[in-house]
C-alpha cells in the first residue's frame, strides 16, 4: 500500500526517544496520548477521525507506539504511519456514540496486552480530546494502575522544531501570504463578506503553484465593521460598504503545520487618527520582534512590546503570542509557551510563535501580527507580508 | 450594539423551559454546559472562542442562563445572545493556557454566586469540551456540591428541530447541493486535488446568491484513488489522473446548522462491475429512506437498509447514519440517535439525520448518502442532488 509520510522514519524514532526520556524522568511507564497533534507527532497518523475515541500508547518496555482508532480508519493508519501492522488496532463501530459500550474499555485491554495493568500511566488531563468520561472509564477499567497527569509532556517536546518541521512551517507561511494577498485583492465595496471568505478559503487549499494547502486548526477569522471589535465573531452575508475595517486572521497549513497571520484591511480612506493607531501597532510589534533571540525569555519579549505600547499610553491585558506548529482543530496553539509577563520560558532556535500583538480598544482595533521561528541570530519571519495597515 | 441573532427570544425561552424541565426530572439544580452547540442552542452565542474554557450555566432558581467566556470574547456574547448584560461574564486572560490558574475556579465562583455551592450539579462528562482536568478542578473548587453526569441532556432536547431550525437546515442543504455541483464541474484530469478542495471550499462559504455559508463542523472529506478506501484521509497535491474514483463529503452550513452530503465521482469510464456496485449503493440507500416515517425506529430504518444490502450478499458493519443539526468542530453528529440495529429511538417529525449509507470494501467503495428531516408523511430530503454515481 502506498505510504503518505512527511518525515523519515529516523525522525519518528528520535521523537519517540525524546518522549520516552521524559517519561523515565517522571516515572511514567505507559503514556496514553489522546491529543491528535501528539499522535501525529509520534506516529505520523493523519486523518480527520479524532472526533471518535483514538489513542496512541507508548510503553517504556515496548519498542513502537501502538495506535488505536475506529476500525474504518485503521487503513489511514496503515497509509500514514511508520508503525508495523500489529501495532495498529481498530475498535468495532459498535463503540461509536454508544450509550452502553466505551471505547476506553478497548483501550484498557490494549494497555493490559502491553503489560501495563499495574503500571504508572500518564494521561493528558487537560487535552481537548480527553473527556472527563474517558478518564473515568479508564480509571475504572484499570483499577490497579496509578494515573498521573502527563498533559503537555509531548507538547513541550514538540516546542523546538526540527529542520524538516521548519521546512513545512516555511511552506505554511507562504500559503498564509498568498491568502492575505487574495483577501486584499478581493475586498471591495459590494463584495459579500461570505464571498470574501470563500476566496480566502480557496487560496488556503490551493496554496501555491508549487505545493497545496489543507484545512486549518480553526476557522478563518474575518471580523468586519462593528465585529472588528470582536476577535472571533463570524462573518455575515452583508456586502462590504464603501468604508469599513476588516480584521482577518488566516491559517496557512501544510501537512498539519500551521502559520497564522493577521492583518487589518481598511476599505475607504482611514482617518489620520486611525492611521496613527495602526502605525503604533506595527511599531510595537516590531519592538517585540527585535527582542527575540536565543536566551531571551517569553516574558522579555512581552516586556519589549509593552514598553513600546506604554510610550503611547496604552496597555494590552492579553498575552501577545503563543507557540505554534503541528495542529488539529480546534486550535493550533501548543498550550505551552506564551509571550506574556509571567512566562519565563527561555527561547531556543527552532521554537515558533505567532506574535498576536493585536490591539482591541472599545472603539477601534488593529490586527497586525507576525509568526516567526527563533533563529541563531534572532528570529526568522515565517511570512513576508508587510507589517502595515492595508488600504483598499 | 447591533445584535446578530437568528431566532426569536421566544424560541430561546422555550428551549430553556424544556431543558429546565429535564433538569427537574433528573434532580439537577445547576447545569454546567460546556458543549459549544448546546451553549449556542440555549443562548444564541456564536464565536470561534471555545478552544479556551467557556461555560453556560442554567440554575433552576435563576431566570436566565449565565454565560462565561474569555474577557476578549465577552463582546461576541453581547452581540449574539439574548442575555442581559449581568449574565455575561468574562474571565481575565491570565487564565488562558496558564500552568497555575484554572478558569474552572472562575466558573466555580459564578456557581456560588448563583447559590449552587451545595447543589446537585450536572456536567457533560462525555463532551468534547469537558476535559478530565476541567472536571477535577470543578470538583475540587465545589467540594460540597454533588456532581452527576448530564451528558447529552441538551443534545436529546435538540433532537427534534423547530420550524425555524428546519428553515436553516434547508438553506444548509442548498449550500451542500451547490458544493457537490461545483465539485463535479471542477473535477477533471490534471486538476490538483488541493485545487478541487479549494473550489469546493469557495462554494461552501459563498453558498448561494440568496444566502452565504460558513465553516463546517469538520473538514471537507476528499478521498481520491487509493484513499477512496479510507473514509477520512487528507487530500494531496497530486493532479487527478485520467481515471480515478473521488469520494467527497461536503458540509453545507448556515448559521451553524449543517447538512452533510456525500457522493462518488468517477473520472473516466467506470467498469460495468463498478457501476453495478454503485447502483446497489443507491438502491439500498433508497430502501432505507423508504422506511423512514414517524413511529418507525432507528433500528427499523437500518433493518430496511441491511435487508436490501443482504440481497446482494453484502453487509455493513458500521452504523448507517446519525442525527445532525447545530454544530461546531470537531463534528456535527449530535451523539444521540444513530441509525443502527441497537438503537430503538422512535422517529418524530423534525428529527434530522445524515443517512451515511456508504459502502467500503477492501477494493472499492461507494459514498452516496442522503440527509433528511423526518416529516409527517415520511421524510423530507434536505438536498436535491440525485442519488447516483457521477461520471466525468
Amino acid at each position: 500500500m502506498k505510504k503518505y509520510m512527511h518525515f523519515d522514519r529516523a525522525e519518528f524514532v528520535a521523537r519517540l526517544a525524546a518522549v520516552k526520556g521524559e517519561m523515565e524522568k517522571r516515572g511514567i511507564e505507559v503514556l496514553l496520548i489522546s491529543e491528535p497533534p501528539n499522535q501525529n507527532y509520534l506516529t505520523g497518523y493523519d486523518a480527520y477521525s479524532f472526533y471518535t475515541p483514538q489513542m496512541a500508547i507508548v510503553a517504556l518496555s515496548y519498542p513502537e507506539p501502538v495506535f488505536i482508532t475506529r476500525a474504518m480508519d485503521r487503513i489511514s493508519a496503515v497509509m500514514s504511519t511508520y508503525l508495523s501492522d500489529d501495532n495498529i488496532r481498530g475498535f468495532p463501530d459498535q463503540y461509536v456514540h454508544s450509550t452502553t459500550l466505551s471505547a476506553y474499555d478497548y483501550v484498557a485491554e490494549v494497555v493490559k496486552d502491553l503489560g501495563g495493568e499495574n503500571s504508572t500511566i500518564g494521561v493528558e488531563m487537560g487535552g481537548y480530546y480527553y473527556s472527563a468520561r474517558a478518564h473515568a472509564d479508564l480509571v475504572k477499567a484499570l483499577p490497579n494502575a496509578s494515573f498521573v497527569d502527563a498533559d503537555l509532556l509531548i507538547n513541550w517536546v514538540r516546542l523546538v522544531k526540527s529542520p524538516a518541521e521548519l521546512g513545512l512551517m516555511r511552506q505554511a507561511g507562504k500559503i498564509a501570504d498568498a491568502m492575505i494577498q487574495r483577501a486584499v485583492e478581493t475586498a471591495a465595496p459590494g463584495v459579500r463578506e461570505c464571498d470574501l471568505a470563500g476566496a480566502v478559503y480557496h487560496q488556503q487549499m490551493s496554496g501555491t503553484p508549487e505545493f497545496g494547502g489543507t484545512y486549518g486548526c480553526s476557522t478563518l477569522m474575518l471580523c468586519i465593521g462593528d465585529r472588528a471589535l470582536a476577535p472571533h465573531a463570524p462573518w455575515t452575508d452583508d456586502p462590504l460598504p464603501t468604508s469599513t475595517t476588516i480584521n482577518i486572521e488566516v491559517h496557512g497549513n501544510r501537512h498539519r503545520y500551521q502559520v497564522n497571520l493577521s492583518r487589518t484591511i481598511v476599505i475607504g480612506k482611514p482617518s489620520a487618527e486611525y492611521q496613527k493607531f495602526a502605525d503604533i501597532g506595527s511599531e510595537c510589534l516590531n519592538a517585540g520582534l527585535d527582542a527575540v533571540r536565543p536566551g531571551q525569555t517569553c516574558s522579555g519579549v512581552e516586556l519589549a512590546y509593552s514598553k513600546a505600547l506604554a510610550k503611547h499610553g496604552m496597555e494590552k491585558d492579553a498575552r501577545i503570542g503563543y507557540s505554534i506548529g503541528l495542529g488539529y482543530p480546534p486550535a493550533v496553539g501548543e498550550r505551552t509557551a506564551s509571550l506574556r509577563k509571567e512566562d519565563l520560558t527561555v527561547l531556543q532556535p527552532g521554537m515558533c510563535f505567532h506574535m498576536m500583538a493585536a490591539i482591541w480598544l472599545e472603539d477601534k482595533s488593529i490586527a497586525t501580527t507576525q509568526s516567526f521561528a527563533v533563529s541563531a541570530g534572532g528570529y526568522e519571519a515565517l511570512t513576508s507580508t508587510p507589517r502595515v495597515l492595508f488600504v483598499k
